[in-house]
């Protein structure tokens, strides 16, 4: 069983062998130039989980795709990275997909700030104040992100918004309504 | 050419035809299972620019790998996620990648205040104190980045920290180092 550094070379190896195949990418002004007039990219906010991966089951990404990953796929964090892709692509559509057996429906908020304050004594009142954006309904937790990317005053009023979770044992997205 | 709408409705309909012959993902809890004793994630964290790839670049991701996205593939914003993700799977290693042409290296925090503050004046106060986190020079980010890990009271003391520019002409993984 390799160890996690030779973990880590492989992949640099890796690396090492695309680049000598590489065809230079697009500049972002290139990128911008290529969306058909009034388009824009299609954004994906998803949880950093290794068992989810959309630019699998929604097929291949191409350019015209930017997936934003954090612990659960949570809007509040994404919506930094959306205003900037905005301001540079522009953004017409986010998908928010959320998904079952996810790490934040299992951890919470008291038991994090409890394990951090034993690591950092000193820094208690800094970790009282963490929110880790815990996840205690799923479908709850999309339709909140939701509605945190339409009633955003920061994007566009006429953002087309989705919302699925993705179901890790059948592979299928259950499409969330509000 | 087909409308962002036609665009979402092609992937979903990719993602219903994955789900007809998904295989069960394997649970948090057999996941961490599946881990030698004592092994962890390795998590990447990157931009979530179009062009910017690592599950390829870096090989298949396997299950061992945690991806986290954000404009620029900035630490103090991954931080959250790294400490979840430590939580329920270890994490022993994290890969910083920043890219050439990277959008945050345009844009200005003054410039999106100006622009957010045109589209929303009344959240001039909360607009003002955003903090966009701009790149003025790609090896200084990823030394930034490597820094807030490599001292954060919240993981490991033996984490391995590991820092790149990603030449989007070139495909090289410039090493950065302190």
């Amino acid at each position: 069983m390799a160890s996690q550094e030779e973990q880590v070379q492989g992949m640099l190896q890796h690396a090492e062998q695309c680049s000598s195949t590489h065809q230079p990418l697009p500049t972002l002004e290139q990128l911008r130039a290529s969306l058909p007039p009034g388009a824009s990219v299609v954004m994906v906010v998803t949880c950093c989980d290794p068992r989810v991966l959309p630019d699998q089951f929604l097929g291949g990404f191409g350019m015209k795709v930017s997936e934003v990953r954090n612990a659960g796929g949570r809007a509040s964090e994404a919506l930094r990275s959306i205003i900037c892709v905005d301001h540079v692509l522009g953004v017409g559509a986010v998908i928010v997909i959320h998904h079952t057996d996810c790490g934040l429906t299992h951890l919470r908020n008291d038991f994090l700030h409890k394990s951090l304050t034993e690591k950092a004594p000193n820094n208690a009142a800094e970790i009282a104040k963490m929110d880790f954006l815990e996840i205690l309904d799923l479908k709850a937790s999309v339709i909140e992100d939701m509605k945190i990317l339409k009633d955003s005053p920061y994007l566009k009023k006429d953002l087309k918004v989705y919302g699925y979770v993705y179901d890790i044992k059948t592979g299928e997205l259950q499409d969330v309504k509000e």
